[in-house]
């Protein structure tokens, strides 16, 4: 696309709503420049400046792009090789509540180029967090980071700043897509989260600089949250959460959908189970989110087992003897024959088989248990 | 069948180790007094009385069946109209642990007919649950038994005995399987439980009065809990725990599998978390146990939902100018279309309407929010 393509863009972006799907439906059937001459040539009924082409007219994307690399922040469109094509799914997908299709552009500030952002997992949750809900989140995002899969979230309190968190100390690359323009901290208390977010990831928007949040651009926000990630992990989610909004959106792109367990006493874990309920997969760490969202053979969960016992090695009937051996005081063949409901002769080869495992030591002309067959 | 099949069925319980897949599938295809008989004519080899032949010939069934009257236990076998049909499911499944089939008859004590425990739900969890585990198990036993469901446990520490409580508490019927004889309380401790669950459901056991608790019991133990439920319900289980052994039972049955997530760092949760990853329905409470094994429609679960806010029914236009009118000070209808990038016409006509619907007032010649818009 041309500088003039760019210049088009800047100023639809500025006009428009994130995520509006008539306007970027408009830019994809006629390209930016023809919509915004459109726009601009609107006429002027009844004498009174039509609102769209006054707006149009004050726009000046030359200056915004200025002002924008003053503030360290760039303007990246499609057509740029740093684009994350990973966004492209969202041209095929429905739009939810008014929202959807691929970014006209988005504005980023921080080192990391988009398109090194992949592969990638969204990590979601309430604002509402409990502890447990924030030390599983900083977990799952150190887990994830650490194999330099890039977290991907909204800067919100709770869940959100505790995934970033998590990922920036395991030394790993983050990113935070905003409902606000980037030059902008949205909640104010994360302004120094953002800019370390900046210095070692990207803050991310498709709202022009300068743009306030509002929950319509929460929702379009939400979109891209889910376009970015290979996958969605859901952390804490009360029953009205904008994670679940997340979820819809990765459910819509065929993405893997993940949640997080709680206590079902717990209402920020309601959503989590309901998700869980209606087929969003169970994961209960980092591992877990690796082996769904890895490519095929990469990561490889290793199922948690326990420890392996002495017993188990034992025969169904060797068992059966051994659990009619006394702990405390020795008992002959014949009383653990008759404990144990199995002829003499099979408890007597059973017993020395058990005396060579180390499980049952004779004394005092009977039998009980080691030390070895309590462990 | 006849008192002589009857008679043989006790002696054979006493002779071999409860769901002994090899004397069950004699019985089936012989009969169990042509059993006994083969059993007790054993050739007595070298001059040695076979042992098997000895412990025949030391049986006394009339006896036992007239000792169980006095102690208030009866003896249930599948001709017998109080048979629990739904154990006949067993005969079909494939052993596990070399235990498996329908038991020879069942030793029974306690006020209910044992075919009066159908609808019954399976509840099973830890031994070492947690309080929030044994809360649970009580409020979704409660809620199930006041549906006239009954609960079916092991009467052990932990999780069984919370199901057996919720129940009882709620007025409702409880079933409590042992690996032990009925006439023996294992744990000790729940001597008394044990003797409430008699007065109002029934203690049942496959094991002749007098047998001891074993591993191996245990075992088969598990499969007649899983096999009197339409579903079982973990509630906490660890890795290495006798729930999974049930939850197994209930799979290869075809029954419903459900469990109750928990934290993800609790480890009395973490075998419940394996089971719903592979496959088991995650229940947060009552109604969704009873929605699961409910006869169709019987129980219809209510999706919990957050309550409707007056936002929900505006139009998503409405919304976001809803959303640019300050809280605080009021502001022009100018200013909020900028706020909203909404063209000002649009803003005036949608300020109408949220003024009709109560959310937003004028005041010092601008607009703000009402109480109502907060809420």
């Amino acid at each position: 696309m041309s500088d003039a393509e760019r210049l088009a863009r800047v100023a639809l972006c500025r006009l428009s709503e994130p995520g509006d799907p008539r306007m970027i439906g408009l830019v994809r059937d006629l390209g930016a420049e023809m919509v915004l001459e459109h726009l601009a040539n609107e006429r002027d009924l009844g004498g009174v400046l039509n609102d769209v082409a006054q707006r149009v007219r004050g726009l000046n994307p030359t200056r915004d792009l200025e002002w924008a690399a003053k503030a360290g922040a760039r303007f990246v469109i499609p057509s740029d090789a740093e684009w994350p094509t990973q966004l492209g799914d969202l041209r095929h997908v429905e739009k939810l509540q008014e929202r959807g299709g691929e970014p006209l552009g988005l504005w980023v500030k921080g080192k990391a180029r988009l398109n090194t952002l992949a592969p990638a997992i969204a990590m979601v949750g309430s604002r509402s967090s409990t502890s447990y809900g924030g030390h599983v989140a900083q977990e799952i995002a150190a887990t994830v980071a650490r194999k330099g899969i890039c977290v991907v979230s909204g800067a919100a309190v709770g869940i959100d700043a505790d995934a970033h968190l998590g990922a920036l100390a395991a030394g790993g690359v983050t990113a935070a897509v905003l409902a606000c323009g980037v030059d902008r901290a949205y909640p104010v208390a994360h302004a120094g989260l953002l800019d370390y977010i900046a210095e070692e990831g990207a803050v991310i928007s498709e709202a022009a600089p300068g743009t306030q949040a509002a929950r319509i651009r929460f929702l379009a926000r939400n979109r891209l949250i889910a376009g970015l990630g290979r996958g969605t992990v859901v952390v804490e989610a009360a029953l009205r959460s904008g994670a679940l909004n997340t979820s819809n959106w990765t459910e819509r792109l065929g993405r893997a959908l993940m949640a997080v367990p709680g206590p079902v006493t717990s209402a920020p874990s309601q959503g989590s189970h309901q998700l869980i309920r209606s087929g969003a997969t169970l994961v209960t760490n980092g591992e877990e989110v690796l082996e769904l969202v890895g490519r095929p053979g990469e990561h490889l969960t290793v199922e948690p087992r326990a420890p392996a016992r002495p017993r188990d090695s034992l025969s169904s009937r060797d068992q059966q003897v051994l659990d009619a051996v006394p702990k405390t005081s020795a008992s002959g063949a014949d009383s653990i024959a008759r404990v144990a409901g199995i002829n003499l002769l099979h408890v007597q080869s059973a017993l020395g088989r058990l005396h060579d495992k180390g499980l049952v030591q004779s004394s005092d002309g009977g039998w009980m248990l080691t030390e070895r067959a309590l462990s």
